[in-house]
């Protein structure tokens, strides 16, 4: 279509995150992180995981070529530092200067069937003065 | 990242919540509510629980500190002031001077497998002369 | 907490609307509307519902009182035209002069055990120059 | 109601779209779109798929007749080009000129019993001088 400038928002916030138990076989229950970048720059993205009771860990890199889409289990390593979000509660802050577009679907397993849900995250940049 | 201003919204809305049968055994049925704080000021949050056929209850005090997630169990006494929320429709109204980001998730345990989602709170501030 | 103008939005739109089987035995399936009004006037409701191949029927009235939440089963007479909304694609389309918060909600019973989702309207009014 | 001008925004962008195993039997595993248009002229849409290892497709064409609500599967041969999504991850940038509202539903049938969810699509025009 027309040309365009940057399609997307800067800072994103996931508040409610919980990895589910894997189980015993496919598909494991998981939580994933998916990002798009429909721009033509790679968007170099930093994760901040927020906790209840402890300082977050922040500046975790990820990296998200231009006009592609990129998945990330949260149950592994993520991102370049290897960082393994623990199991309980966490939140999720996700940082860009690169316009991208982010959405979290979670896998539950720990029954019969699964249950699962998504939600998009909700993007904080551009108000209050940030 | 770079030092940024406040992230989140002062006003937050969940007009759908009903809190499912607990059920027999773990996981027990529920509604939470989770909060985000990723500011450096704690926050003072105060809740107001809407119903179809009375006056609103108000100013549930609720703290969430500074960089930190709270995840609030809506089936068990909520605030400071202990309010036991009925089974059958209601509302929330999340209110916040350091602005914050809130979700809703609720389980369904009502049958032998659990069904869940979750929903973004829907930002109200900011509009309409707030 | 402080007093403030009117909460909400004054036009939601819910493109996915399909009702499901109601199924023989509690819970039934179902689309729910909530409607949560937490201001100090009554809303007056105008509803719209859209098909794929046939024009809209409009103006179906609600009323949601001053600080209430007001939930709406979609496959009973919806309005007090009491229309019954088709099975299959539609819809729908929410306008109230006093703003509101609009959700939907879905329970599916078609199987043994029921899946259900939540989605939270999305707002057009104040943009593209309504 | 009151006439308004045109309801909805331009661009739409879905981050995580993975086709669902299709199954045996009814109902069978799918994704489908779901384009509102309120307007009262036709709306051209474009379609933009995006995946994590190659070059997007663009411009599947698809037309929202005025007044009307449009479900699209997305396994099946999507726009008026045919283009069959391949398993795996994508996304899905939507466009058009007469704005519209859209919104895309999974439903999963890989275990005895179906989970699904909605998300409502992310509005990226009208930012960072889109």
């Amino acid at each position: 279509m027309s040309a365009r400038a940057h399609l997307g928002r800067r800072v994103w916030a996931f508040p409610d995150g919980d990895l589910p138990v894997p189980g015993d076989s496919e598909p494991h229950g998981h939580e994933s992180l998916v990002l798009l970048n429909p721009n033509r720059a790679a968007a170099e993205v930093r994760l901040t995981v927020y906790f209840p009771g402890r300082a977050p860990e922040r500046d975790l890199r990820v990296v998200v070529e231009a006009e592609r889409v990129r998945c990330m289990r949260l149950d592994r390593p993520v991102g370049e530092e290897g960082f393994r979000i623990p199991y309980g509660q966490y939140a999720l802050l996700v940082e860009s200067q690169v316009p991208i577009i982010a959405q979290i679907g979670r896998m539950d397993v720990q029954q019969a069937n699964l249950a699962y849900y998504t939600v998009m995250g909700f993007p904080v940049d551009g108000e209050n003065g940030t």
